[in-house]
């Protein structure tokens, strides 16, 4: 790391932090500028961290050097990994993947429905929810156990992998038991232990992106999962919070050539969370295929206004189908396989 | 709730919305504006949500008008919440609640001459964390189990309640059988599960405000707390993540009055984790007191530049019982007592 | 618009309320809830304001029904606009516009020698800057009035359109003399006076989005140039400010299928400054172009390494040509032409 | 600046860096670190940016080692700055600045009868808008030319010194004709040629603080002013713009510890626009005054809700001197002179 001293900083000062940073088993390298002196280090960082340098006397500021994401990262790992999801789906190579199905599971009628018509439009991934986290304690929680059996239903029906949320540590052994895919949502990104949790598993795992986390931390949410031994982790950007309330939340396009540029995970985008609204899904599928994303989760609702949940993002199944049609060309533009 | 059609709406659509609102047994009052229909809805909102409506062909936009939370809210419950803690302490009165302790408890040796230290100050609840959420899967976790034990042997000795961070829903049982209050961190504000876990307990609950959360829901956080049948919810404003960089998080006062307008719920404010920066930690507890805040909660460490974490944000003992003695002058302007 | 009267508020309270809103000319329509009353309220809200209204004891909350711009709206000009910029070019039918040129003009054969080299690309307007906002009062202004002259020589001589900033009002004069398209920047949209100013010019303005202006406030802005007279407005997007650093501002693609659900006013895309960072320019550029931009503006320069500003988020010439022969299949694919 | 190479740069793409850096007159210090390196160079920032070295290959980053502001920072000038104002008033020193009065000026007698109320409360700087900055074209812009001079006669008649503010270049010299302190509002905070031409003048400038502008940014803006050679500048922080929506604004307390950890200007604290709500302006004007600013800008409106503007912020005459008797002992808590 890099120690930036004060222009006030007196040599006493400047001997202190060279002493501790010493103590603690690293190397340094003062360099004497016009004004400020700045000290290189060289040694393990999880030995001392920046935060305490940062309390002495006299320093002004502290920069770290490497990235504190290892397993995640590109450089250990320079190609781009293809996960594999079950029932021959793959996720990252140049076949793009499209989980589709309703926000909530509701019934094993309504989700068998939604799961043909978003299979018969080129659909590779069912997803859906059976643990629901909802912002009010009163709103319905979903099926639960019953949801994950009903999915698992339809996957063995159609032969499609399924994809659902995970809420609670204590839940990860029962989803896993059921689900291809295992999702953690934007508000669990930081759940430290489920996260643990679900690194111990042999299931892909979803990651959604934090309502305001950085790339950063996304990234170290994923190293936190492949730290427990499954590297099989699949990001999803889904819209951050920003000022801005013409939509739910702001999808953040450069998520996808940033991730790209740092990591060696496969990423999907999420145009319906990150809308909130089904007429603005179209647009924002495209420009993630074009940009580069290796898939789309869209939900779909036959019957958006009396959908349990998120009634107003959900496509209905005619304008998924759609939606696929126009894909389909941009898929190819950007050299990927769609339908 | 309020629907508001389109300038373009056909009769036919907001007969449409009239209907679909009736058939789940809401009234409808249509007002017909100069260029613009506006339909007054009266009914339970639960039945039928206001996103399910915005799917609707013509409707422009829905606006509620009843809040979503209900315990947590001062319509129900006018007079300010004061909060029992035991040790004869409470929060929410006159006499201002002060949290002090490390980060992290390292060893009984570091957190006793701290507990002690900050008790001789004025500190009326000891904090300290051993379950610790760290961003990086390779940092110091916390004592776990011993760091309870550490934290009650203080608490016994010294006659403090002791106010720790439980994670996952797992810990809940043992957590509550050491602490006195237990806090939901900003990362788990809304990890619902935790939430409902913890609602089921006797102790009552510091909960942080999430990254990027509004007040809406936060208080609905409480509100899944006390749903569960534990009303017992303090707030703590921890700031916010906004685009600023000189500061760790952006500390919104505002919070402080926004909470007493909207709820009974009495709030205390973290300067340490909102700064970042011990340096700005005064400043900080000095302004929530005088907005209005039921209390403080401050980060001490007798040897900052050896924490095992958060260091940079940690008070010595010798500034901490320095910004005590210029609290207290603050404190009796604004009618309470903190020494 | 519709006012929410507090559960607490008193019938003389919601008497007063109503007398204003008569005294103003408004008719009221009250509605009574459960708990709640709403009233609705139709008339000229140029004449009483929400906010008037908020300040009234036992009011809650006001909301709007219309939308505070009328010429920038789809509800008037229900077609997009097409505008004419000259030199045969429009911007917002099925050609694509392409500004691309260098951040600042250095001197004739610097303009020159990139804006040949644009042009052989497929670019079809010109870009660059003669007066400069810069951060800092010690960074390199622009060439003023010489750069206008530099750029007028080069669209002359290529027959291309030319697009520059213009940053104070007794500069609009001058500026217009020269350049095809009038640039206001993201820091000057909400400039009032040189909104007015330019709206008095029969020349095309380019009104990039503020840093973290919403939509409606863009739409604002672009209405007070069309109150002045001034219709040919072109929106830019070039991302919104927000918490994540790993790019230089976030583009905000919504705000192409938002802009287009609102407004009839075309929209770009400027992908350098959105991302700050030649590397991410390509994934942001086809992104908004496949959901549904009318161009796109990007910085292109000869030397970035030696730029006299913004060389960081500039791609040279050959990688600008290897972008716009990507983009071309993106193009096709939704229905635009771009080479 | 410290450049730090990429993990997989070459040895050539690291010379070629320092290659460049000679050439612009920088001296290089490299340090061969476990995995990258990072090269410490010295010299004029001016003459090559860091922009420019991050178009290099191998280049991963760039961190800036001095601060971009010199007049307006803490290393030239130790000691805060005490500006005087005009009719035996100063901000920056023990006597807290107090600016009250309403946001647009109406009319002489409205205006003659705002201020008497204020100055018996004890404020002892008008405020009010000649000029106003709205975000829609169609709403009251200010009575202009005629406000300043009601402004005038009431500054004359009471003895006091008037703050108004000034959005146009071309108006500088008729509102520093009658203004004691001339405002640049936050929309016009990065309007550099205003900066630049009040910096000419020989009038104390208030420098809101804009929208979602940095603390460095804000400092750069006090340094272009100061560059022209009118060091006389008080920040005034007024609320940022976050996802919050509680508020009209975010007010960042912060920004008053940290402006006089890095400037000796003086800074006070606008809680009317802030918040937006009349109801939040004592906590955060408490809060303001107790975490050290040198005053307050306070809207205040003898009849609110027919204000011509922002009448929801507006406190009346009577909620003002209550505020200001309840804002007194917290000014002499934190040792300052209010009343």
């Amino acid at each position: 790391m890099i120690i930036i001293m004060k222009e006030s900083a007196s040599a006493k000062e400047i001997e202190s932090v060279e002493k501790l940073l010493a103590e603690f088993g690293f190397q340094t390298h003062p360099i004497q500028g016009e004004k400020k002196t700045v000290i290189g280090a060289i040694g393990d960082k999880r030995l001392l961290s920046m935060n305490q340098i940062l309390t002495m006397d006299g320093v002004e500021n502290v920069v770290p050097i490497m990235k504190p994401y290892k397993l995640a990262s590109k450089e250990l790992h320079k190609e781009p990994s293809v996960i594999e999801i079950g029932h021959g789906i793959t996720v990252g190579g140049k076949q793009l993947a499209v989980f589709a199905g309703p926000c909530a599971i509701e019934s094993q009628e309504q989700f068998t429905t939604v799961s043909k018509a978003v299979k018969a439009s080129g659909a590779n991934i069912l997803r859906g929810g059976a643990f629901k986290p909802r912002s009010s304690p009163y709103s319905f929680q979903g099926l639960e156990g019953d949801g994950l059996k009903i999915m698992y239903n339809s996957g063995q029906e159609l032969n499609m992998p399924i994809c659902t949320e995970v809420l609670d540590t204590r839940d990860v052994e029962l989803v896993a038991k059921y689900a291809d895919i295992m999702q953690i949502g934007a508000r669990n990104m930081q759940n430290f232990k489920l996260l643990r949790e679900v690194g111990k598993c042999d299931k892909p795992i979803l990651l959604k992106r934090g309502l305001a986390c950085t790339m950063e931390e996304w990234l170290m949410a994923a190293e936190y999962i492949m730290s427990e031994g499954n590297e099989k982790v699949i990001l999803c950007e889904r819209g951050i919070r920003t000022y801005e309330t013409a939509t739910r939340n702001t999808f953040d396009l450069s998520a996808i050539p940033v991730s790209k540029e740092l990591s060696h995970l496969p990423i999907i985008a999420d145009p319906s969370h990150a809308t909130g609204t089904y007429k603005y899904v179209p647009a924002i599928a495209k420009g993630a295929i074009a940009a580069g994303a290796d898939g789309l989760m869209i939900e779909v609702h036959n019957c958006p206004e009396k959908a349990a949940s998120d009634g107003a993002q959900s496509l209905t199944p005619e304008k998924f189908d759609k939606l696929m049609k126009e894909l389909d060309p941009i898929a190819k533009a950007v050299n990927k396989i769609l339908l």
